[in-house]
């Protein structure tokens, strides 16, 4: 049986791979999908998010707007990575449905509670505002929700200070808020996502699908390839988001840890740390894990399945 | 014209007494009553806030529950003060009617949304967890709100910590991001409310009223006096929150002082310090003032007269 | 008999006066005198220390040069308010003797350690960095001092942040240190000697005493009170440093009042701030004090007597 | 020509081999040895270090006590690891030569200004108190030294907390001092140190020496295995600090990587974390270094090597 998931981005070129890969993949029913201001602004991360939707050719789920800035402090986006339109590469196509009225925490507590417990699985691939305030407004939520499999922080990995990783320290409240709920939590920190290069094989394979949506995506890597190059000194583009997606279609595709896992909220260098404990063997009280290691061809090889079952869709 | 006030509190004695004062007084139009997990616990504070309701025969106001607990600390509630119950003392009736179902977030959200810009005011007199949470949730409140007139704080007094008062201690976050706002916000703090003190003369002329809510406010009274004997060292208890409500009914009440206001966030032994910073003559772009002097006469006379209006309520 | 004073200063206007009150006292037997970065660099502050000595004739007093920058943050110093000499305004004499050649430091240690216990007093009224490193070099020094009684901070009044005082912030660590040690503490800060104004009729007293170090000191005065004019919105020129020496020449200038005393390390908006607990009546263990309310008049007569006693050095 | 060092130090078992492999190598002149409170109080690491002397026969190297006690922070012993002597296990010998009576901040201070610049090199293996200090005490040191080369930190792994080693942590300020100061810093943290275990074939090779400083390793290493079996989950314990000595002796014993480096001061979860920044090619203006892949066998020969020099010290 399919998970149910909902997916809550900020598209974002690996958002876009995310949702391609959601949407693609017979092991996931995509509830909804969610928008969080992050790697741009929330307006334009929505917009992108709906552009993705046309692309792929989503339709029967619903799409909300959420947060347009972090709980406590001042708004930060990536513009240095995904351009000023958050999607820069491809050109973007009109949305065809219009965005759900509710708010994007309404629509995860709304599909929470109206679900059984334990159906619903959370994956955030971007700063945890919506997540946070969703848990905060409704409480129960937290017990009902199967599990949260984000995409951010990074054990002994950071992009955005030497220690920290842009989806954590933006909002870094918001990932205590969501780190500390009894959810059981899975982490799919840079460690892993730097694993998930997309290298000229991989652009290939995904090239030779030879659908609209595989040449959108390989628009966006090229553009992501050019930004990972001048920004951080990448050779190829590391696609972060889709590996928390992959996680949940399949756990074999990286090995995870169990550990004790705090965000630091008052640290000088360390703001936004997601800090693993990997001292003592967990106790059974740990329900925090991160990702290690990635299967990358078994990964891929997802993506591709993915856009293979999307295929062309009806415009 | 009387000004529309949504009341966010978490009563609490002194709660109590403030909304027996917004009820009571012809200048103001109590439009919803919002609670907040604080004094108590959520489930008793709002408990409570039904009891005082049913004390004074309010009817046609909605009543609304909303946090459980702060964004981002641990619960901590005042019980060494408030009691067990969080109104202990008098006999506490059932609720004459039922909660609204809709969280307080969305009741003060929707409220201000459909009122006109600048009508509606906010009074917080719990911590401001249910503030923060709707504005973050929709940012337009910022702009719409008349103004915030809270009780809370003290630019050079403390009662939870050396320099930190509990309302803004316990949810110094959601103090952050109220304070920070677009809105003006008055902060009624400590070195206000610690000279409205209900001495014998007050408590007499409250009981010389002679109904059934004045009688429910001396016993409120009687207990606030001895907790506060004993925790805090005080004669006569300070009857804060009303003091935030008498403020709205007539700024003459009390001296303000504009000054630039933060919240210490990361501080040992400052924590949820509100810091004003009185050094300069403050720039127009100053919206925040804090107040100094209470005209004690003028503040116990509104609270008589609004429990004089308030009569015996039917049972 | 005269108190045994170490005097460690960062000359600067008041300081200056300091240096002149205590060796025109009879009540004080100045024994050393260390100097330490603060108002101005070292190298200024020292040179400023030996002119002042040359203006008062001092002689016999070893002059020892300390610290050049704070323990652990960068250097900050007082040139808006003092002049890029440290000491602008009167024309500077040279020095008349030469420097001890020992650290302030270690003559901090070897005065404290070759007296009797309870024989030294330190009166420190520049940023805490000697006093700090002293007793972490030598910590039975703790308790073979008498009493620290220094110029610095303030419970409800800033001046370099909205709550913090310049000497205690520009080196918050050593500040700690020296509060946390076991010797008893007298904090003479902003909230006293912002009562110490030099008004023209304080002037007008010090310039009738009719000598060079009169003149001198009346031409300190002058450029302060500009300095303190335009810095802080201030009439008349607060005098801190002679304030803390005053104390030790005659306890009943000023009231003081015992409270926990702790130094604010880690707040954003409070760093450096002297945290007083007046909640509760202290215990025996709470060696700390502040000072709060000046009798101005005994206090001026304190300065001038010193400058009567002094009178014309020979040169 | 053998390096000029001074071993800063708080045996300690991993100090105590860190001293026999100073002492015993022909490419270390070793020209002081300072003690500094850490492992365990500074009363009995100076005890150890002086009983280690004895049973190594090192004469003619002044031994000095420093600070007893972290800057800023309360005192913190690794008991749990060293025992309650700090040096459990074997018997200690009496000392065989009296303490320099000079504070170790002075013995550092007296003897780098006395050399040539570049002439000495730190090596610092406890708590970096006494280093911080003495830069303080007299800046020009900074400038004089030749390179500091410390045991303590590490960027990806820690042991006093998730992410702070020992010896930064316990006076995580002093370390501040120490890595931001201009010499050059070469961090040997727990990163390489974990890699320098004590296994059974090493301690054989030690054994086969057949001395009694070689004998009296042992004892050492053979306490320290329990320690680290118990208190971190070690089969063989890592022998930290002789590795500092080691990179001093042959640089080639170990890879290093130049990166940004500072020390964690406020982190709630992660005080003291020494912070290295990889995430760029480091600048011609980064003189930092942190220490990466051991080479055991290089590094064990080392050991053996020194002690075979140390031979039987007549008694």
């Amino acid at each position: 049986m399919p998970r149910k998931i909902i997916l809550d981005c900020d598209p974002g070129h690996d958002d876009a791979v995310a949702l391609l890969l959601a949407w693609g993949s017979p092991e996931i029913d995509l509830v909804a999908v969610t928008t969080v201001g992050g790697n741009q602004t929330l307006e334009k991360v929505t917009r992108n998010a709906l552009a993705v939707a046309a692309v792929a050719g989503i339709t029967g789920v619903p799409f909300a707007a959420g947060c347009a800035r972090p709980l406590v402090r001042e708004v930060e986006t990536a513009g240095d990575i995904h351009g000023d339109s958050g999607l820069d590469g491809p050109v973007l196509p009109a949305p065809t449905f219009e965005l759900d009225p509710r708010h994007a925490v309404d629509v995860i507590i709304d599909t929470v509670m109206a679900a059984e417990p334990g159906e619903i699985t959370l994956v955030p691939t971007g700063p945890l505002t919506n997540i946070a305030l969703a848990v905060r407004k409704e409480p129960r939520i937290a017990e009902r929700v199967r599990e949260v499999v984000l995409m951010g922080g990074g054990y002994n990995v950071g992009n955005w200070s030497a220690v920290a990783e842009f989806n954590i320290v933006v909002d870094p409240e918001a990932a205590h808020i969501v780190f500390g709920e009894k959810w059981p939590v899975t982490m799919v920190g840079l460690d892993l996502t730097h694993q998930a290069l997309a290298t000229p094989e991989v652009e290939a394979a995904i090239a030779a699908v030879g659908t609209s949506p595989a040449r959108f995506t390989v628009e966006l890597m090229d553009f992501f390839r050019e930004s990972y190059r001048g920004a951080q000194g990448f050779d190829h583009p590391p696609v972060h988001d889709p590996c928390a997606v992959a996680y949940v279609i399949d756990p074999s595709v990286m090995t995870v840890r169990r550990a004790p896992l705090t965000v630091e909220l008052t640290g000088t260098h360390t703001l936004g740390m997601t800090v693993a404990d990997f001292r003592h063997v967990p106790g059974p009280g740990v329900t925090t894990q991160v990702a290690v290691d990635l299967d990358r061809e078994k990964f891929w090889a997802l993506v591709v399945d993915a856009l293979e079952r999307i295929g062309e869709p009806a415009r």
